[in-house]
């Protein structure tokens, strides 16, 4: 099994966690609604701390309750517990194994604060850690850079919230998620003839906004961690207090553009630095090309609602940095200096 | 007044906030001991934003509160009010005129949650909007890029997490910012050296860790907005998943090594850079020179409590950038594509 394979099996991924996942995730929505929950703090590094950006837009904008990302060091290097307190506590991580993740779970779990695992390993020490664990049911993921885990965990989240909110029409449209996915892979034609024409990009700016920032951290990790292009990732917004300055003409600005309440600023921005600044960008959008972007635009599948569309607009952003790795002569299964498991403290 | 004159001020803000800021945050404090508060919320942008993660370690290892930093688009996007039960809500921003900040703080006071403005504009929208007001005053910052606001925004939570606490050493820690301030400014012409030497350069990383990951991100962010050199800053634990596929031979890593719990860990990395992958390290650090890295090295001040060392260590950071831009035949007064007050929704 490829990286290719491994973006290619998302469709059935996602098929799976559906089948097997809905009934677990049912009984753990029903004990939670019986806790005190004031807020969430989330655990987590690498892309399954975009899955917990993801969760910050998804039960803020969706269950109006502020998320934490945790600060892991300050408890393994300060040695101080914090006070979880009405928290939700949310340990995110593919292997179930990274030592600070798991340290955060189980201090939450020590003050009696329901805790959830969310991992793709169901006997890890994370999973052991946490008093509800939520499967992803990806099966094994041997690449190193991390594609059909990613998606899982975002649906994982995704169906978390949909049984809290019980909303048939939220169930609706996560059934039309494997489809969509499948759709979103007709895309790899069209992001290997994107990759090859930047085959000497070094540097770039990712741009995302509201539930896309997530997508736009993760394509930008998946640069970093195949291509060895130095991609910076940034919120529409704070990407206006200072880093714009780095724009100038013919600098790639790559930006995820879903169609919702995101979509207007960000053309708009996008639009002024084409215009202004002359940035040379590329597109990942389910709206008709209004920015005129013609083969830079790679489309994500239309009729998702914006709360699910990070599960899908992350398919063209992976493969385009799968091809991009390809165009600039890098083995996509051997990326420099990683390993699968990273155990930081 | 220039940039490089703002820098130069910082010892002479500090003392000022010392003298004027003392009495009304520790009004402050006895206030908020009769509130309810299981964690805290901080909205802010830009450099803010910084001084927020420094909050987020400040308020997180001394007070054992978790810290959620706002989404703001939450709120001017989607239109959702987070619900603020229990929480202590911070807007950080030197204008105080940024309307997603003032919102954030706008509801959580309308929800009755108490509120904190960190300005340096006591009549601002920001200011008017929260219940108690932290004025920094720093004194009118002409420059685009923040520099003495910056630091005045970290002392002042720094006052107001030694107003909590009410333990004399910090007092007497606090006590000498100043001088160690204006110590860190005699990192002036090593700064202007190091800098001339990295005249071309175009992308690099910047490491810290725990308290220190506010330092990096604020290099960084000067990096970008004066000298347009793609600066991608991580905390080292977060940079060991994924993103040291980048470090290839002579790749620039620069790093902020306070001595403190942060230290072991990331001089060992930062060994391995160096070793293993050919990394060009530049270290702020007030740890004696055990990486030999000779003139790569900028001092910071011995002495500072780790909790107060992102006050000082950011100094030769800012030198750092500043001399950088005039290496690169840039204007430090005139960032390209910025305005001092930027106003995101």
């Amino acid at each position: 099994v490829s990286l290719h394979g491994e973006i290619m099996e998302q469709p059935s991924v996602a098929r799976r966690l559906l089948e097997r996942g809905r009934e677990p995730i049912a009984a753990m929505a029903r004990a939670l609604r019986e806790r005190p929950i004031d807020y969430l703090v989330i655990a987590a590094r690498g892309s399954s701390d975009h899955a917990a950006i993801y969760a910050q837009y998804l039960f803020g904008v969706r269950h109006r309750l502020p998320v934490a990302l945790a600060a892991p060091s300050i408890r393994s290097l300060y040695g101080v517990e914090p006070r979880f307190e009405r928290a939700l506590v949310i340990g995110i991580s593919q292997s179930g194994a990274s030592p600070d993740v798991v340290g955060i779970v189980q201090a939450a779990r020590g003050q009696g604060a329901p805790t959830i695992a969310v991992t793709n390993d169901a006997s890890s020490p994370l999973a052991e850690a946490a008093e509800f664990v939520l499967e992803v049911q990806a099966g094994a993921e041997r690449s190193i850079a991390a594609t059909k885990t990613y998606t899982a965990q975002l649906l994982g989240l995704a169906l978390l919230s949909a049984a809290l909110l019980d909303d048939p029409q939220d169930e609706r449209a996560i059934d039309a998620l494997p489809d969509a996915l499948a759709t979103a892979l007709d895309v790899d034609a069209a992001a290997r003839q994107v990759a090859l024409r930047q085959a000497t990009m070094t540097r770039c700016i990712v741009l995302g906004r509201g539930f896309e920032y997530a997508t736009a951290r993760e394509w930008a990790l998946k640069l970093k961690e195949l291509t060895a292009v130095v991609a910076d990732p940034y919120s529409a917004a704070d990407f206006q207090h200072g880093p714009i300055a780095l724009v100038e003409p013919g600098f790639p600005v790559l930006a995820v553009v879903p169609s919702g309440a995101a979509a207007e600023d960000l053309l708009a921005l996008l639009a002024r630095l084409r215009a202004e600044q002359g940035a040379d960008v590329l597109a990942i959008s389910d709206l008709p090309d209004t920015l005129g972007l013609g083969e830079a635009l790679l489309p994500s599948p239309a009729g998702v609602p914006e709360w699910l569309q990070p599960i899908v607009t992350i398919v063209p952003a992976q493969l385009h940095a799968y091809h991009l790795t390809l165009a600039r002569g890098r083995d996509p299964e051997a990326p420099r200096n990683l390993s699968k498991v990273t155990l930081t403290r």
